[in-house]
């Protein structure tokens, strides 16, 4: 295992290549953030942020979309920034919300601090965030921002609100991921394009790139909940049943079998053998199968995007992205 | 006391007369937020903060400032919706934090809705109220605003880190409510002369009256937790005390008195008997008085930093609203 994980971390390397240096800045603009600070609570806590890793993707998107057009690096470096504190920030208030301890195998800022701290906390990393993107001076691109900010808090109140019901259709499904995920991907592509300076087209392929590779990725996050390593994945197979949240797989599935056990689990929700029998349902069925094959589509259909693009190391990048999501392992 | 309140209403509606019509504007600006929207639950959500009313000191401020130079008043009109709505967001939050099950008479969002659901819709007010500022397209308002929430948020941290901590001196108090007040209505006034294109001594004496406003409004209101009618204030005398939270007229009957209550009151806070006695003591002190006397201070401050500027309706006005804030009642 340790093997598989080693050879995806150098493949993502190798994609970032194009970008690394300035991936380095996006980094150190990251961790310079609590210094500028004189509230020594505030400064753990952004620490505690910054240092949770992660894979970097949404902020390598932005600059590889930077990539087509001659540019200075700032504006997109200081984008990139934004754009993964922006996700940063929107963790602290979905760990909150879910009441999840762990994140990426640290303790989450609700856990470490308490929920109080965490919200107020999640506030001031959304506005400093902000405050990155003004610095690029580029009314379209901030604007896009704040949109971005009101979708991911949509998508989340959708699926706060829509756990325990079965009932929902793929419409909603991708409406709510649209909202929850693929908006940040698309606004990460679609500003470094626009501070690029490209012109609308390539802004627009560049979005809608990012908006399915967006959609894809969630698609892949929520195949991993059933198909996952434990070890690996950091939580129980099926956990999103478990929470009552419907994803993908479960809607393809009670499509197709309209008494699914996940009805019933939903409306006896204390009951953890039905939650557990309706994820075995899930698992053995056809419906993982599907929706790999669509996320697959959505892939595609992000590949299809660039066509029009340049065959720059950028897109060569890119176009690697949309393998390294099919094939992730978390 | 009905008597009373109905001449407030008519002296702050005097006070508004000379920006009346594009106050009716920004409200009829909120009151349309809800109806873009194909999310019902947002929608409710929405109205409910909007329809909260209040007395729009604000936005008022806004348009006052904006009035020092000849403009167009669409963009004072949005930044002054933009700040009423992040007021509300702040609310929203905050109200979370505090537990509140009322706010002006009324349910809490949290207290309707529950936690998590205003913490997700908070997060979506503050991004609506962003996107407002952008429509402004001046990156230095829209910079200063994302600056704001920042303060915002760090000034409500400060608060909740503090509470029980009676060794809070006169400086964290400032700094504290300096982020958590003083902050917006700086930021009220400030925009406002900067979207109606005042020159820089002009704006930067705008946002003083704001920032002394600010500080004058916030120690009054700390005042009126002490002095105020639990009927028109709406909350029981001392509130501020038994929720741990220190304020001048604490800060200041402990300078003077190092061996009161409040130490051993908040050493021992499931005591009830103890914080009465803390707050039975600061009522009976000088410490009212000479809170009293520093926000009057604030407010003569406040009116000096307009010496330079034109005396036109405007103006008469916001020399009103620091009078207004001295004698309001809640």
């Amino acid at each position: 295992m340790s093997d598989t994980r080693m050879t995806k971390t150098l493949d993502i390397a190798a994609i970032y290549e194009p970008v690394y240096a300035d991936l380095v800045r996006v980094r150190s603009t990251l961790k310079g953030l609590s210094e500028v600070q004189t509230f020594p609570l505030l400064n753990e806590v952004l620490d505690h942020m910054v240092d949770l890793g992660g894979k970097q993707v949404r902020p390598a998107i932005t600059l590889l979309a930077s990539r087509f057009h001659p540019c200075a690096p700032e504006s997109p470096i200081l984008m990139a920034a934004a754009v993964e504190l922006l996700h940063i920030a929107t963790l602290v208030h979905d760990d909150t919300i879910d009441k999840a301890t762990l994140r990426r195998g640290r303790p989450t800022v609700s856990n470490t601090w308490g929920k109080d701290v965490a919200v107020l906390a999640g506030d001031y990393v959304f506005a400093k965030s902000a405050t990155l993107v003004c610095d690029t001076n580029n009314v379209r691109v901030i604007r896009g921002f704040a949109e971005t900010i009101m979708a991911l808090s949509s998508g989340e109140l959708r699926e706060y609100v829509s756990t325990f019901d079965a009932e929902q259709t793929r419409e909603q499904y991708w409406r709510r991921i649209g909202d929850k995920t693929a908006s940040l991907f698309a606004t990460a592509a679609e500003s470094g394009a626009v501070l690029s300076g490209a012109p609308e087209k390539h802004v627009q392929a560049l979005r809608e790139f990012g908006r399915t590779l967006g959609m894809a990725f969630q698609v892949f996050d929520d195949l991993l909940d059933f198909e996952g390593d434990e070890a690996v994945v950091g939580k129980p197979v099926g956990s999103d049943i478990m929470q009552g949240v419907m994803t993908l797989p479960t809607i393809l599935y009670r499509e197709q079998h309209p008494q699914a056990t996940v009805t019933a689990a939903f409306a006896d929700r204390e009951n953890t053998a039905k939650l557990q029998q309706a994820i075995a349902e899930v698992r053995a069925s056809s419906a993982l199968a599907e929706s790999r094959r669509i996320a697959e589509d959505l892939c595609n259909q992000s590949r299809q995007a660039l066509r029009d693009l340049p065959d720059i190391p950028a897109k060569r990048s890119l176009l690697a992205l949309t393998d390294y999501v099919v094939q992730r392992d978390r």
